[in-house]
């Protein structure tokens, strides 16, 4: 059984690995404390930008010379900002580890920041905001969060196009300087990985690599309420969404198992009270997003102007609607579905290392697959039903974009 | 080194079984010879509506009740339709394949078909089609295969709305019986799978099910020329198509490292040129596509109306700057990209189970990573450039989708 390695190394950060036997691959996540929840107020957009900048050379290498060299051992990788973390993905063959480490590192400590490169990359980013209006699904799920989590930690991540293009050169290397720093930086390595080799690796290739950062702090409270994107789309797309048990909280595990009755598989309860049996809309799904502070159940949906409305009173029914309990064969079948996925993700390397990278960050300490699995054996329907009685689904957000608007 | 079994079983299906040592998963691909260049000229939409109706119930259990049972088992699964098939996906652990094998086969054999379902599914295939529209960048692709390719093999799979609409149960039940049939059905497993009891279990499942179908033939030759669909989106939506080898020519694994050098990795040449060097654009790749009876190469690339042309212009003149061939670093990388993703695609077995019925399809006959990376392994630079020489790229066909037209 895979057991998960935790060492804090010499220059502060978190280094978890998984080896996993009979993997041939292995995966990277690393993440650095540099989310959007951090972006100063009037700078918000700062981790977008730095987020290009982390492929823009690095180690003395050139943009070119350092992308040249990851894939010349193979590494295939992306990189995205979400709320605490600018994080970077990566797969590659295990035997390939201890060559692309160095270069993930050299990002960390001695990335090139080019003066050259601030214009494009401002560009680009402005270029990424203008796109979301081409996504209205997306849209919906941006502005619902923006307006149901309380600022900073409601922020998507694109930034304002006015502070982007304001930042000079040297607000971008300060900006690395002091948030992209060991401590609150968590790696995650799963798959065909030595442990010892790689923490060695990293402790050599990370010497003079120091630092911490703050913890972004709330603000201003959640707007919450109903609210209407006027959009010319064809459809119109909603979402919903309400406050739900955080990691930690002993909800977590019951209210993953109320959200795949709610949407789990094709018998889960949107899917046929919405879709099936009153076709109200081509696609609708719940997910529920356990973060370290809060977590959120979100509904979306996308369907006809003329049908958004029931659709909308629907959904909100359902989720009211599981307070009153599932049924066994409801139970069981979200018990099965839950723990065949948790076989899924084992056999995964890049899933892995995101979810010890995830887990880490929310309570501390990664579970292996194991500890999750034995969690969710204890789980009885009674407890589950025990717990959606004084659950008490809402207040909802609600966010729709499209030609008309809706009601609650 | 896993093997491929392939048998053709008692109805004439073609049956192909990749066991995986170390899988506690399995996956299934099921294609059934129903996809979309099938429909008959003035029904184009049937393959969407008999896709809905694989998931409203199937040996004498009413949708509710098949999809409950399947959840049972915790299968997770979806279908589409595809130029050539009508596919079923779907994972599950391995020990549950035996239960879950005589449902998917009931969903062959015995579909329930009821009429009170005719109603909702159009309307769920007409939703789907106006849907379209709030994503322009897959109605740029969309529309790039519809000019592209020869008739019917160019068509989306959507359908259309008037052709939908005017099909009866009669319609979709004789359907059914004369194009969802054995012969000509792909069925493949990949994972902790046993290849006797998979093979009998569907032999007694399958009992009684019978015919054959005809494969569709061209009716008019492509468009190609360059076409601009006007529309209000932020950004110009551009796609660019030529085309490439099948699947069974021999210069499919050349042109794979082809487009590997010309949009793998960060180091591939139209990311540097396009995004990189001059920031035209967020997002710009390459992708090719080889199927039985033709190769597509095609690029997406979504950007700024006043960035549209030059961008335009710079993927063409890299599609046509590839003749003049690739260094030999470009060439290495190449070669280990594609290796470590055959690598990948090794650890994951709903990647296996849709390669190998891929495979069967275009080829015939099943590859095994194994003979695959061997193929790979004998590319030579020289032979690349000898094929990229005479390669010739192009004629191009073009669609942007945005505001405004572009000219080649």
């Amino acid at each position: 059984m895979p057991q998960i390695v935790h060492r804090t190394l010499a220059c502060g950060l978190d280094l978890l690995v998984e080896p996993m036997p009979g993997a041939a691959s292995a995966a990277l996540t690393w993440k650095f404390p540099a989310g959007a929840a951090g972006d100063p107020e009037s700078r918000q957009g700062e981790s977008a930008v730095l987020n290009e900048f982390t492929a823009r050379g690095a180690g003395g290498l050139t943009s070119r010379e350092h992308s040249d060299a990851l894939d010349r051992v193979g590494v295939e990788r992306s990189s995205s900002v979400g709320v605490h973390h600018l994080t970077i993905s990566a797969t590659m063959l295990g035997s390939n580890v201890p060559a692309a480490l160095p270069l993930f590192a050299a990002v960390a400590r001695d990335p090139l920041l080019p003066a050259e490169a601030l214009e494009p990359v401002q560009s680009l980013c402005v270029q990424a905001i203008e796109g979301i209006k081409d996504d209205p699904q997306h849209e919906a799920m941006i502005r619902l969060r923006e307006r149901h989590v309380p600022a900073p930690f409601n922020r998507h991540g694109y930034g304002e196009i006015d502070a982007i293009n304001a930042m000079t050169i040297d607000d971008v290397r300060r900006a690395w300087k002091t948030r992209c720093v060991p401590r609150g930086t968590i790696v995650a390595l799963a798959g065909a990985v030595d442990v010892d080799q790689a923490a060695a690796i990293l402790d050599a290739s990370l010497t003079g690599w120091r630092g911490a950062c703050g913890e972004p702090v709330e603000t201003a409270p959640a707007q919450g309420g109903i609210h209407h994107v006027e959009q010319p789309s064809a459809q119109v797309h909603i979402g919903i969404a309400c406050d739900a048990p955080r990691e930690a909280d002993e909800g977590a595990m019951l209210e993953r198992l109320a959200v795949a009755v709610l949407s789990g598989g094709m018998s889960g309860r949107l899917f046929t009270e919405v879709r099936e049996k009153r076709s109200l809309c081509y696609s609708v799904g719940a997910s529920y997003g356990a973060e370290r502070e809060r977590g959120v159940l979100t509904i979306y949906s996308g369907t006809t102007p003329e049908r958004a409305q029931e659709t909308l009173d629907v959904c909100l029914a359902e989720m009211k609607r599981l307070e009153q309990g599932v049924t066994i064969e409801e139970f069981r079948r979200a018990v099965v579905g839950l723990k065949s996925r948790l076989v899924m993700q084992g056999e995964s390397t890049s899933a892995r290392a995101g979810a010890i990278a995830r887990d880490f960050h929310r309570l501390g300490r990664a579970r292996t697959l194991d500890e999750i699995a034995r969690a969710v054996d204890e789980l009885t329907l009674d407890g589950l039903n025990a717990y959606l009685a004084r659950r008490n689904f809402g207040p909802f957000t609600v966010v729709s974009v499209g030609p008309t608007a809706l009601r609650v």
